[in-house]
């Protein structure tokens, strides 16, 4: 089917934080702008944004022609993707397809989020929107709220320890502390996750991603492209899957399975064994979360994800380094933004520009980004950096 | 590049109106159904949702994940594609590359859009979201009142009467009348025009396309797909352009380079003469906007529009008929299912399904869908119906 080989010929992004002095469309900018280096004057063939919510962050839709425009790139074909939080990883996937295919041979790629101009109840309100209006949202229902029936399910099926399901914020957080983009760079420990104020019983502060703005973009190009690019890395594979939209209709809400077939189809489709990934940035939007999609992309077994992070299996120098940047928890979770994030990352680390973060010798990485509860999943396979 | 041909295999689509038993979720399954029928029990390769503002209208963002769940295809890839009121058609676009590149062998693409819901504030605010929060809401120009702008600007150079501006939304309600589908089924006079409430001076009730509920689907396959349907229509072209973002920006705000572009490009690829179509599904949001389409078209010399119409050309059994259910106008406009409309009965037409409405011997058809004051336009040409 696919008549080309794809690739990602450069990445730009913005740091994670209160970028009070920037509209969302600044943002978008000064990422598109570093991704679209290397095409020189050319406008890509698509430009192709990932956001969630800017109708509530911004009271702004049509993010395509804005930021085409914005660019000076008016005229090139535009829209804009979105899954809830796997918004970047979506948009990311269809660019992909596009280029591999060969229907077009190069696609700007931007997600982007600005969440920080949103009230906290706001944010609430507009994260709810990744779960039913009607069946979860109508009755109260928070993001968290879900999140937290999860955990709580999570840690008495497998008896994970309080000390246990904060392995992975702890292990986010230390990594973060030499990523120059990350929202937060200071290291944790487990008592601090388990002293910070409760958000949804048995989530703490610390176990939720925080809010931030950001903007993070790719260029991804095929042969016909005919593009110089000092770094590119080739997409071996991607997959967006689904699971049943709302948890209360699974029959086993701790079964990441959009997660599972996004990443088992990915992974097949790079011809790639499991234990040949060097790193993995996995979507921990909350800390059980991280902990069920190692387990769904079946590195960690049945309630062992956040067991084996607290083991060291995924730290780095560990089996299989994760969140190299400080993962969602720490680097940021810009929502739209954040499987860009990802992608830009695995860019860095298999191009050996991941500085004080690099994992030594990475040959190939996979990114894991979720919509909803994994309600969406969004999985890509890097490697043949060159 | 392209590997494949691609199809419409199948349509499907709710009345256009006042669904107030019915949510947002119900219409997009409603359409769907009907347009999947021809894949039996199996699931098509994508689930592709055009939608430009659930989230205002229904607090509910990730409707690709939802739309899939609730029509018992969760596994399924699935994404929202936004273009404001271009969503539909954009959608519809990313299905065809897709398509009929090979990445994938069939696609199920809904357009819906729930409006009804909202108050009239609460759409105002929702269609401002197509254009420039920073700098046409943030002064308080509505989406109507940019229109309008638009609308004197373009009686005064090219000398159009209020009468001539009305003979589109004439030529829309008298092709309603007999649309099972339509919104407003009912023939008006350019009086009628002149005496509705004014809305954006100088554009009255009647120049503007009303609030309503709906969606509407197809189903795209290729030959790979192997679904057999009674009825089905190649897409001969397709492209999704993009102007400078606001009117503010341009050198001549009457001129509609997206149109101009897309239509072009779409047309080209599919080798055919603009005189060949038999019909056109033309994109009036507001009257001048549907003049301005057919001028940017090259269907009427500038300042022509509205006059040409007045004269028949676009009526049924002129040289070129448009809108032949009613356009935005009569048919109705519930933005994000909008440009999906006008492909179902771009289908209908091709297929000898169109019954009353039926242009006869219609053998190729253009659907041209806005997003904005042409920000975004997605053109798509079809054909060779079997």
């Amino acid at each position: 089917m696919a008549s080309s080989k794809a690739y990602i010929a450069s990445v730009g992004f913005t740091p994670i934080g209160d970028h009070w002095e920037k509209s969302l469309t600044d943002l978008a900018v000064e990422a598109a702008r570093g991704a679209l280096a290397p095409l020189g004057k050319k406008a890509p063939d698509q430009i192709i944004v990932g956001n969630m919510f800017s109708s509530m962050g911004a009271g702004q839709e049509h993010l395509g022609s804005l930021v085409a425009s914005a660019l000076g790139l008016s005229g090139t074909t535009a829209y804009k993707v979105e899954a809830a939080c796997a918004s970047g990883g979506s948009a990311f996937n269809v660019a992909y397809n596009l280029v591999k295919s060969g229907a077009i041979d190069s696609a700007l790629v931007v997600g982007v989020e600005k969440m920080r101009d949103l009230e906290p109840e706001e944010v609430s309100q507009a994260l709810a929107m990744a779960e039913s209006a009607e069946y979860t949202q109508f009755v109260g229902a928070t993001f968290a709220a879900l999140n937290g029936l999860l955990a709580r399910y999570y840690m008495e099926q497998h008896g994970v320890s309080r000390d246990e399901l904060s392995s992975i914020p702890v292990l986010d957080h230390s990594n973060a502390v030499t990523a120059g983009h990350a929202q937060f760079r200071k290291a944790i420990t487990p008592e601090v996750v388990s002293r910070s104020s409760m958000i949804a019983d048995p989530l703490r502060l610390f176990d939720c991603a925080p809010v931030g703005d950001g903007a993070a973009a790719t260029l991804i190009v095929n042969d016909g492209a005919n593009v110089a690019s000092k770094h590119r890395v080739e997409i071996l594979g991607g997959k967006i899957a689904t699971n049943e939209f709302s948890i209360y209709e699974r029959e086993d809400m701790l079964d990441f399975k959009a997660t599972k077939e996004a990443f088992k189809a990915a992974m097949g489709q790079a011809g790639l064994a499991p234990g040949k990934l060097s790193l993995v940035e996995v979507h921990d939007a909350f800390s059980v979360v991280g902990a069920l999609s190692l387990e769904a992309m079946g590195f960690s077994k049945k309630g062992m994800g956040s067991k084996d992070a607290k083991a060291g299996r995924y730290s780095p120098g560990g089996e299989l380094p994760i969140n190299t940047f400080g993962g969602l928890k720490a680097r940021g979770h810009p929502v739209g933004a954040t499987g860009m994030y990802q992608i830009a990352e695995a860019y860095l680390q298999l191009t050996g520009q991941a500085g004080k973060n690099q994992v030594p010798g990475a040959k190939y990485a996979a990114t894991q980004n979720i919509g909803g509860v994994d309600s969406t999943s969004a999985v890509h396979v890097f490697g043949g950096a060159a």
